[in-house]
């Protein structure tokens, strides 16, 4: 059997997870990177993003079985510790019962996936190589090697463009075929990498390094994930113009009066943020939704396909789900990667939207409501009843995070249903005083009524 | 004085007027088109739609001086004829007072604008010249020609990517710059050019030739525009998939039934369409949202910066008037590029965003509302109001095709709270019986009230 191989472009966190997946099932595949080995470099320019791996990502990693080599490197976040700005902490869970996310490095988990990978015999990475060029009609990807400027050509059984929000593959299918839906849009708000470093026992220096710390400040946030070398990535959100944004940022003087008037707890934590702010690129955050994913056998998938800003902890989870449902789909068309592939973005693109959506709406979540008590409260009010009735309603960061069995777009129409019922509560006189009591139970029980979700 | 030339990529309809403009004002103009010389070639290779010139475009052409010129060969459209299933015929007139819109042949109006542009000692054109870089620090673009694979580099003051919906200035401006909001989005409608011929004496064979002929079918529609040669240009809208879609035409035998069940009356006078239908291209339809249109001294103008639907019949109305407000702006800033180009995108980009909706919109009103005794009945006492207070009530026709000085965003806008209020009209009782009385004057004169506008 002379099969060609699969080519994946790309060798992020999403091809590398690909690559081991396909290969362990026997396919050749050749991955394709447009960089130089970032394992050799180790260098990632001060642009990353902690991630927060959950439920969907470790689905992912299990199937490929990789989860234990991952989770050495992953540290449990339980919640939200929010800081207020007058220097108390509040401690919200992400789950009435302890379930948690995982903070891991963009780069250290790309290493851990790229090695695994490149242990299978039937994988192979070629680095330095960029993609210039994909036939759609033979299934070919030209690339030209960054140093040798040589230029070679892949025919591949299936190709897979991984290669993220500004995919070279996606910009092939755009430029190379009619009727192709795209949008790229960008949020008005950036972001800065700053760290914590460990104190000089190698300790975290904020309590609860098991969550998420987050200043909100509602138009700008600031926020940090724990490493498990003791330091804390932060990530500050801002916008680009106008009032407190980077724009406005320009002296060394200006960022540290900003940071001492809104994030006067983290200052002392923070000694190098001064320079950090002037080193490290302000960084943009892009949406994208596009449609066919799948031309030919040339298909998108993770970031390619579906890239959506941070705020939901969702971007690496939601490039892992689609690893899985492609695997899935697979085993039911028995190898037949027509159907595969055809089913493949039809499920897909709706979850893909409905995250993007969910993403775009928790930025003002975390940004702004986190330091709301009537938010405060619906949480609240939200949790107890999922305890007393979990058959008929799961909150929606739960859905998102903690249940794969329930797709992105369902928990979307859940989450805006619920959130409606939870507006009415609010409003329920003396809500705030006695929210625990079966009148309150008894009112939600019966707007469920009238648009009864069976849950899986 | 060694002032670099103006450049400006494509020799469409816009790139062409604008020439003719900064011509005229003593700039050096290039214009750059990748194709060959049109008005050699004769060629638009069956994927034409006839424009309706009305007075946003006319404007633009009266102030180069060439309105003469076009009207020369354009034909007075009055309304439209609604061609029923049945085979009646019933005339909609576009306005109460007798205002028309001009029917204009795309490559006739191309090549009149063009040859008026070369007589000009300042303006020059270069066929044959494909944009493949531009740079937006040095405001230089190169070109390769399409014969001899050279490549050339044009240093500019200025340049305009007048290149159309897929304009490569564009796509250099979407890959070289961070944060570029981009959509390009197509309607599940595509459409196919047809004809009907002059008869055997060289005239029209549709009566009353003076009109935009309909032939309404709900998710589909044919229509047809008069040309001064004494034919038609026929354009076939139709859905892609799906029931009566293109893809459900294959042979010679579904088109004809399709035809003789749908647009019976038009059969006879259509001796070829059967052989076009399959000869001609089925084209598609795309909106296109970008932001900025201006990036350092270059700049987006026309379908470039907003390719719209042409359900309006605004596409080149739009480009046309895109012209005429950078012509105002640049007296206004005595001829500071600079400024002009700043406050033109930031004024511009909120009417195109506008037209592209009103296209979209109207599509449905096109095709499927010009047979809905309803909109007849709302068309008619809109008009009616519209006589007793033009102080206080426009149709949103009026204002899009025959009131430059109401800005299209502004048009959107009036429309849609003029809608709301004849909604609430056509549920009056007895509406259908009694229209044009004091009671439904009253009736609007007192919504009007709650948010009344200031017509200029």
């Amino acid at each position: 059997m002379t099969q060609k191989p699969i080519v994946i472009v790309g060798a992020g966190l999403v091809g590398s997870l690909l690559a081991i997946l396909l290969g362990k099932r026997g396919y050749t595949v050749k991955v394709f990177e447009r960089r130089p080995d970032m394992r050799k470099t180790r260098q990632y320019a001060g642009k990353s993003i902690n991630l927060a791996l959950s439920d969907r990502g470790i689905r992912g990693l299990r199937l490929a079985g990789v989860l234990s080599d991952v989770m050495k490197i992953a540290i449990p976040v339980y919640g939200r510790s929010i800081h207020q700005i007058d220097g108390n902490v509040v401690f919200q869970p992400y789950s009435a019962d302890g379930k948690c996310n995982y903070s891991v490095s963009r780069a250290e988990i790309n290493f851990t996936l790229m090695d695994l990978a490149e242990q299978l015999p039937t994988v192979s990475f070629h680095f330095n190589e960029k993609c210039v060029d994909v036939d759609f009609t033979n299934t070919t990807v030209s690339f030209e090697n960054t140093e040798t400027k040589k230029i070679t050509s892949e025919s591949a059984e299936v190709v897979f463009g991984a290669d993220g929000a500004f995919s070279a593959v996606r910009l092939n299918m755009m430029l190379k075929n009619d009727r192709y839906q795209y949008q790229q849009f960008y949020i008005e708000t950036g972001y800065k990498e700053l760290i914590i470093p460990p104190d000089t026992n190698g300790n975290f220096r904020l309590n609860n390094y098991e969550s998420l710390h987050i200043w909100p400040r509602k138009e700008f946030m600031l926020m940090a994930l724990p490493n498990p070398t003791g330091d804390f990535t932060c990530t500050l959100f801002m916008p680009f113009e106008g009032k407190n944004s980077f724009e406005q940022l320009k002296t060394k003087e200006q960022v540290k009066q900003f940071f001492e008037t809104y994030f006067a707890d983290a200052v002392p934590l923070m000694p190098t943020y001064l320079d950090d702010f002037f080193k490290n690129p302000t960084s943009s955050l892009v949406t994208v939704r596009c449609y066919p994913w799948v031309i030919g056998k040339v298909a998108l998938i993770g970031d390619a396909a579906h890239a959506i800003t941070p705020f939901y902890g969702q971007g690496m989870n939601a490039g892992f789900e689609d690893t899985v449902i492609l695997m899935e789909l697979l085993e039911k068309y028995n190898g037949d990667w027509s159907n595969t592939l055809q089913e493949y973005q039809v499920l897909r693109k709706k979850d893909g939207d409905a995250i993007a959506q969910l993403a775009l709406d928790n930025f003002v979540e975390m940004r702004d409501k986190t330091a709301n008590p009537q938010f405060i409260l619906q949480k609240k009010i939200e949790q107890w009843f999922y305890k007393l009735h979990p058959d008929k309603w799961i909150p929606l960061y739960d859905m998102v995070t903690y249940r794969p069995d329930i797709r992105y777009s369902e928990a979307l129409q859940r989450g805006y249903y619920q959130d409606q019922i939870m507006q009415e509560v609010l409003h329920l006189p003396d809500i705030e005083k006695n929210w625990a009591i079966p009148m309150v139970e008894e009112f939600i029980l019966k707007r469920l009524e009238i648009k009864p979700f069976q849950y899986n």
